[in-house]
């Protein structure tokens, strides 16, 4: 019964158990069946996968039982766990510094790629192609302390607003994301985001948000330097990339900073291709999940031509590979926690 | 009466209470100060400076209270927690490596590093300077799978024995901050290895030993790349460095990896200043302890003129930083687990 009502707060409120720390419970997936650990997920494949796949798991005696320890999953962030459509959220943080730096940069309002933010002018942004965003990114994510890019963050985050729904982009995380990371999280897993985007912003809000310590999240990376600055050491954020953590780079980053190979991974697009596959082709009982957006009305429909999130090469092997596609419309009975 | 008996547990078999996870119980540390948590240590300054730290940043209400998912500490390896001298287990590991590899290398008979590694001419491996000593690294490092090299090390750390000692190197580790280490634990705190020694070399054992799991360890790294061997996607070692976890590297691989300011840091050499200093100049109550190795009979004496572990600037400055020098001859009644 204790664990039952555990269970039922995890599921009602995930901020609440997350101040409980990251720590398992080591609740039996038999003991969690009675309940329903998973309420904003239909009665669908889906759902049965990830069940039948932790009771699996957390079952002593079953083959397949691995032991806590072992019981790392990762996530995607961008399309995984919120939303990053129409564009990536750390892009619209982008345009909001070019424009709140804009004035102490006169130059910027006839220098591409940044005279295309000030003008709103997507063509001539996306002209500038991936050498015109990594200038915008070292603009705005560069040149000052780890501290004040985390204060900088943590601002932009706590009063941005998305564009179609009017909220704060932290409350456009998928519900049912939310509890599939409590429920791995009450069967004893330790769960990481393995996410294209930059580590420095997502850090300051994942564990209030997702229940995730800033070291459980691993990301792509721009250099840091250790410097003296009035007589104390600050790390300072240096205009070079450090390492991408995307597609082939998602296993590197998983080993460099895990060191221990996840038994379940989630994504959405081709970009978790190679993590998929490296967890999922691993000895021993794996779970690899796809969610693929359907859902105009709710949040987004997109795949095979998306500029955000393509998904072309994982919709094509997921039979073959064993991985299970969410249908987001289908699968999903609610998207958003304010969702009615 | 719980929780003391919880504690004495810990403290009389910390093994056991690793297999608990790593998750902090809560117990305040005025509960604790009751028993000893830290049997191994003599009542001196050096134990009182632990016990008052963690006290304090763990009694709700003190003025230096942390929440518990900001307790965070940080471990150098190499003569803070196991034994670095007369040269590194890391260093042993290569030496064993190429003979055991030399068959297949007729030509390492005549070229140096390697030869000297064969023939044991200390004075021609040291004249290889550092470029003789990555030399030797990438051939015994690389050029092999992740899990390859996991296996290679699981095997050796199992059956390599030190000169003096002919006790396993795993065995060689400090009584005393194994204490430490359990303790902290006990009171909330997450422990990191930050080393210069490699991260791969580590995560073998590190679990099993300290009750440190993979993901908290932190070290020096060579390059992977993703490739596919017989279908199966592998993680290869490269023969390239990625990142030195020494000195100034070590606050840049604590924020790569934690992403979150330490409250403690221990350490044993000038290796360890900046991560130090890093720890310590931040606001609010902190910890610094620096192991001084002044025990030659029941381990070793070195400091300003070793050539492993040397510790000069640290010894210096220690005073006036606020940093807590162990006096390992005087501060610890036992070093080892099997002392008397």
């Amino acid at each position: 019964m204790k664990r039952r009502s555990f269970l039922m707060i995890a599921v009602a409120s995930p901020g609440m158990v997350l101040l409980n720390g990251t720590g398992g419970t080591g609740v039996s997936g038999a003991a969690l069946a009675q309940s329903d650990p998973l309420p904003s997920w239909n009665d669908t494949a889906a759902k049965q996968a990830i069940l039948s796949f932790v009771q699996a798991v957390t079952t002593e005696g079953s083959p397949d039982f691995v032991t806590p320890s072992e019981r790392v999953a990762v996530f995607d962030n961008d399309g995984t766990l919120w939303v990053e459509s129409p564009i990536y959220t750390q892009l619209a943080f982008v345009i909001d510094r070019v424009k709140a730096l804009a004035p102490d940069h006169p130059e910027w309002a006839s220098t591409q790629p940044f005279q295309a933010v000030l003008e709103n002018d997507l063509a001539a942004l996306s002209a500038a192609g991936e050498e015109g965003l990594i200038e915008l990114l070292m603009a705005t994510h560069a040149g000052m302390t780890t501290e004040a890019f985390d204060a900088v963050v943590t601002g932009w985050i706590a009063t941005a607003r998305d564009g179609r729904f009017k909220r704060p982009y932290t409350e456009l995380v998928y519900q049912p994301m939310l509890e599939l990371l409590a429920y791995l999280r009450a069967n004893g897993f330790e769960s990481f985001i393995v996410s294209g985007g930059g580590i420095e912003f997502m850090r300051p809000w994942t564990e209030a948000v997702y229940g995730i310590p800033p070291q459980n999240v691993i990301g792509s990376s721009i250099r840091t330097e250790l410097r003296m600055v009035d007589g104390k050491p600050v790390l300072m954020r240096l205009p070079q990339v450090d390492f991408i953590d995307d597609k082939a780079g998602k296993p590197v980053g998983i080993n460099a900073h895990i060191g221990r190979r996840p038994i379940a991974a989630f994504g959405n697009s081709d970009g978790d291709y190679e993590m998929l596959e490296w967890v999922t082709t691993a000895e021993g009982r794996r779970l690899g999940m796809i969610v693929h957006h359907t859902d105009a009305a709710r949040e987004y429909a997109y795949d095979r031509n998306s500029p955000v999130g393509r998904l072309d090469r994982g919709l094509d092997d997921a039979a073959t590979r064993g991985w299970t596609v969410i249908d987001m419309q289908a699968d999903w009975g609610r998207v958003f926690g304010f969702d009615g």
